[in-house]
């Protein structure tokens, strides 16, 4: 069975060909500044390779050039659009309203837009993204996959925030937690590892988001991001925590209005308010060339990271291991070292030469004595969805 | 040298007359319900007690009386208001501009009213008390003595906000901290019986307010309050740490105004959104009754405050010591003993036998084998306000 699974962001397409249940890749690739000059698709197979600069003004556009490719007489990988049986979606936010993977109906995406407010920056494109693959491959199932489903073992003490009760109740306001299927995936890689039955383990997912999640024993307990995705760990552009207070007086007494600051905390902060740049490798090449400020917005990123490992571990009252996911978590030999440097106390003691890497499979990089595991672990959320389609289609 | 120590809060005056430089209590009392029906005063000296219910429409009207009893010609302890060298007053948010304790002018005075919206459940009140005073005290120095000053030591990787740096640098956007004066006044306490001079505290003050520090060599080095005093732990009818995005939700998408959400924010959430109850020894009464409701409101409590423990253990990376302080801290076994639960990894182990107290002075409450003391420590914001302002005056 052939599994397309797509990731649809506000300007980009990811999207990757499984056969499944082997989950063996077919073909891959990325559509990416979509509607922006320069547009890029590419595309990647056993036997062929293509990156190309198109004119690509929608998602729609993006999504026919790869099919295309896919198709194409010489060296596409199927015959017709009908091969895929399934193709599985990517959706970030399922409020309380999906606890796990669904198979999409237009009641389902009613759900799925009326959850827009929730996710601005993600559940648009990820619906646009469904609609485009409905219109394409008319014979498949489309299948949701939610990055808040995972999440969903989190306690009460742990989701609830302290306010009026009815907020929960009534508007359904609580800790979702974001990145669940690259916490998941990673997670049961690191247990797989343990190979131990009970385990308590800390997933950092660094990558244009940021995030992490408590597991006891492979299950979530508690996360960093919580109502929607801003909060928690210092991201790219988003601000994570704040004092809320911070929100009243920019409007009330500095004259912004409350959506300049909305915008100003989504996309105007993190790390490109705190540097200039939004690029973790351009903040590391700056800091690395005596620049302070770079320097600084470093020391904060991993110092916020520090405080929930701590955090996560009190709750846990112990720590087996850490991972390190996603482009910056995988890659950032620097990022880690600050993370972990000082961290004994908790049993966490990197060893510099070990984490000198950018591996493609789970690679430890503690100290021969560390207690704690510290694992590098490449993500791979989107064999994650295809594997979850799988079931749900064979269920 | 005779001080007076006022804290003047919106319905409250507390007051207290040291002999200083040896810190002995003349009298002291507190007027509350001002502006209510039923107000009271109440005062205590060493041969005197009184306890009143009176009309006590305003601030001034409440401290005049205070005035009286101090000139009572039988029970008085003064026999001029002249005799008062000095009133310290606590103010709650110095700012940026106050990072010491600062003679009173009306310079200062200026200063301090443009920080209201900072602080506006309590620097109003605090520059109240200030005015009143001046009226009453008119040869007396005016002293202010600020909740944020003993916070500066916070370096700024911990005390700045992943936004634009414009509105640290313009605006003074940053986390300030609070109960300054009471983490001082105990961790001081703490080192003095440890008697040692590196030390790694957390002090947790837990009263109205509620707020944790992290003390490295007895200075203040993190703290849970920020940019204005709400968030961090959950406190009697204030959230503490929320998505920010929980804000722009409320508005935008459930038709609540920027100012209603802000007060339910201050006034309507922590303990009382939770509950329907704001003091804590009707909550615990609740629970230990079988309100379920009740019990997970103080779990979630004390889960917030682990959570703070682990991350200010991290950043530290290690852990001599936490205090228990303030009302809630030195009389709640019950919130004590949740808190220190399952915590023996970071060396935290309580004995349930010593915590069964109110004491009133500094008491060890952890196992015969715990690594972490655990203190219970009464904190006296009054006294350290006294000595400050004894030392200002005589410098």
């Amino acid at each position: 069975m052939k599994i397309l699974v797509l990731n649809s962001g506000s300007s980009s397409l990811k999207y990757q060909l499984f056969q499944m249940p082997e989950a063996t890749v077919i073909c891959s690739g990325l559509v990416e500044r979509i509607g922006l000059d320069n547009a890029e698709i590419h595309y990647k197979s056993k036997q062929f390779k293509y990156d190309v600069i198109e004119n690509i003004p929608d998602h729609n556009t993006g999504l026919n050039l790869v099919v295309n490719l896919l198709l194409d007489a010489k060296n596409g990988v199927i015959k017709s659009t009908d091969e895929i049986e399934a193709v599985g979606h990517r959706v970030v936010h399922g409020g309380s309203t999906f606890s796990k993977t669904t198979l999409i109906t237009n009641e389902v995406k009613d759900k799925i837009k009326s959850l827009f407010s929730l996710a601005p920056l993600h559940n648009p494109p990820n619906y646009e993204g469904i609609e485009v693959a409905e219109s394409i491959f008319t014979k498949a199932k489309q299948i949701a996959v939610f990055d808040t489903a995972f999440h969903q073992s989190i306690p009460q003490k742990a989701h609830s925030y302290a306010i009026p009760t009815k907020f929960l109740e009534e508007d359904k306001i609580r800790l979702y937690g974001f990145h669940g299927t690259s916490h998941k995936y990673v997670s049961e890689k690191a247990i797989e590892f343990l190979n131990t039955q009970s385990s308590k383990i800390i997933s950092i997912h660094l990558g244009n988001g940021c995030s992490m999640t408590a597991l006891k024993d492979g299950k979530s307990i508690d996360h960093t991001l919580g109502f929607s995705p801003v909060n928690g760990l210092i991201m790219g552009t988003r601000s994570g925590d704040i004092d809320h207070s911070i929100i009243f007086h920019l409007v009330n007494n500095l004259g912004y209005s409350l959506k300049e600051v909305n915008t100003m905390l989504q996309k105007e902060s993190g790390m490109l308010g705190l540097t200039g740049f939004s690029d973790l490798r351009e903040i590391e090449s700056e800091a690395s060339n005596g620049n302070k400020t770079c320097q600084l917005a470093l020391e904060m990123n991993a110092y916020r990271i520090k405080k929930y490992i701590g955090s996560f571990t009190s709750i846990m009252n112990g720590l087996d291991a850490i991972i390190f996911t996603a482009g910056i978590g995988e890659n950032s030999s620097y990022m880690r070292q600050l993370v972990c440097a000082d961290l004994d106390f908790l049993g966490i003691a990197i060893d510099l030469a070990k984490n000198n890497c950018r591996p493609k499979e789970l690679t430890e990089i503690q100290t021969d004595n560390g207690k704690v595991k510290i694992l590098v672990i490449p993500t791979n959320e989107e064999i994650e969805i295809a594997r979850q389609s799988f079931n749900l289609v064979n269920n």
